[in-house]
């Protein structure tokens, strides 16, 4: 069985643990029958042996074979993982949800969408990472009872993801503690009224109205002082093509959308003045997690 | 020249100060050159003497017509109010664009909806009851720089409102001063999510979903309980076909909106349960003002 799974980026400004979208970028997970279990991993996390010895992809999908009462098996598990770690892209997400996906596959159950998203909720509680890794495009998440609820939006080819990638990680347990607590209603009004107009606009397709939409009062400035030189990343991308310029997920990667004609401009843009954060341009996928049998 | 410009129901739970629609029910205006001023007041408000001496409406036009740089003039203003006053049914809001829109008309300038609405503001400073009495449907309101930004949706037949009209009157600011000055974060993402999954389900028909997504934990609470029967009130439509039941703007109406085919029981049963409280079962308006030259 072999399957991939799409990075995500949420948030997307103002919709705070409400908002995601997935990119084309994907980590692909190959799952054989063996007589021993063993774990192969290329590309991100290779340096990283907790991924060899306590591989968290393989235990949620052990536990979720329990849980379906499979008989204990023996895997070999190969990952060719393209989502960096602890970078906003929701790595951690591809890796719940995948694993939850697979086990589902092995015990031969239907993918029923509601039911792998309120799983993974066990394992991840925001809802803005799970959902577009699991279902592709534009999503925008609530929960209801301990569930989530989500509307997803198709995203057309003539829009573009520009990622920028910076080198030092941010810690999205640390990164949530440096937050307020509280917010005045003021700023509450700013991030219900943009995040609701934003989305509509992404409904509408009238991606002129990102720019003024895209902006938050709830954690992007507490986030960014994290990693400053994103400041000047994110207005530098604004003025040079994007439409919307936001801290992707708990950052540290920042998210640039853009017409699909003006990415090879904003991308060069980026690589030239910023040397040490990585630009990656990249589709936006409307899949989710897809499965190849084999 | 005569016109007529809808009520209007404000926040629809979660989206505070941020989302807004236009309802079937209208003040009629008649403006015509004459010797001598007058105003004559038919429906809503003719016990109030402060609309005849005082008059918002005329003041507004007035102020607008100098500021056009528009001779002064005496006209003949006659009234047909059928909005309720200091019911949260946008009665201000409607004197407020119908003013501006009228002075527009006499100066034989182009109607401009975008500065119409920044005029508004800075009679009303919250544009989620203007921008739908000015074009009508369902609107995602936000302010940009003091100026209102807002994405429209128009609202098909087979979705109904049936309005329930308190006797007692709620004062919008001193509703507003019984809110919270500060909110939790959790509660604030609570409202943000909710809010734009709301609008999500406008945009995308999604009528089913107004339900769970129309809760608010921001300001309903509070302003019911100046109206206690409001917490039955809106229980009981939720039980009797109610997709949604919400506090219009700042109250005392409630707002609730069913398929054209449950309206007439809706109607009924309010209306036996509830005998103080004038039910009105409305189409929605996706024109606003509308004028008619005669």
């Amino acid at each position: 069985m072999q399957f991939k799974i799409p990075a995500t980026s949420a948030n997307l400004g103002p919709g705070f643990d409400t908002l995601g979208l997935a990119l084309g970028l994907y980590n692909k997970i190959t799952i054989k029958p063996a007589k021993i279990q063993s774990i192969h991993v290329e590309g991100e996390g290779t340096k990283n042996t907790k991924i060899r010895v306590d591989n968290a992809f393989v235990k949620i999908f052990n536990e979720q074979l329990r849980r379906l009462k499979i008989e204990k098996q023996n895997f070999k598990f190969t990952f060719e993982n393209s989502i960096p770690i602890s970078r906003g892209l929701g790595s951690s997400s591809a890796v719940i949800v995948g694993a939850i996906s697979a086990a589902f596959k092995i015990a031969k159950k239907a993918i029923n969408k509601e039911e792998i998203l309120n799983i993974a909720l066990y394992y991840e509680s925001h809802p803005d990472n799970i959902t577009p890794a699991l279902v592709g495009g534009f999503n925008v998440c609530m929960l209801m009872h301990r569930q989530v609820r989500f509307i997803n939006k198709k995203l057309p080819n003539t829009i573009k993801a520009v990622i920028a990638i910076p080198q030092q990680s941010i810690s999205t347990h640390h990164s949530r503690q440096t937050l307020p607590k509280r917010y005045s209603q003021k700023d509450a009004i700013f991030n219900i009224s943009h995040s609701t107009y934003l989305a509509s606009a992404f409904f509408e397709e009238r991606w002129d109205l990102l720019r003024e939409a895209s902006m938050d009062r709830f954690h992007q400035f507490y986030r960014m002082k994290q990693v400053p030189i994103l400041f000047d990343l994110q207005k530098t991308a604004l003025n040079n093509g994007a439409l919307m310029s936001t801290l992707s997920g708990s950052g540290s990667t920042f998210f640039n959308l853009c017409y699909s004609d003006d990415a090879d401009r904003l991308h060069a843009v980026l690589e030239n003045k910023f040397k040490n954060i990585k630009i990656l341009t990249l589709p936006f996928d409307n899949n989710g997690v897809s499965f190849e049998e084999f």
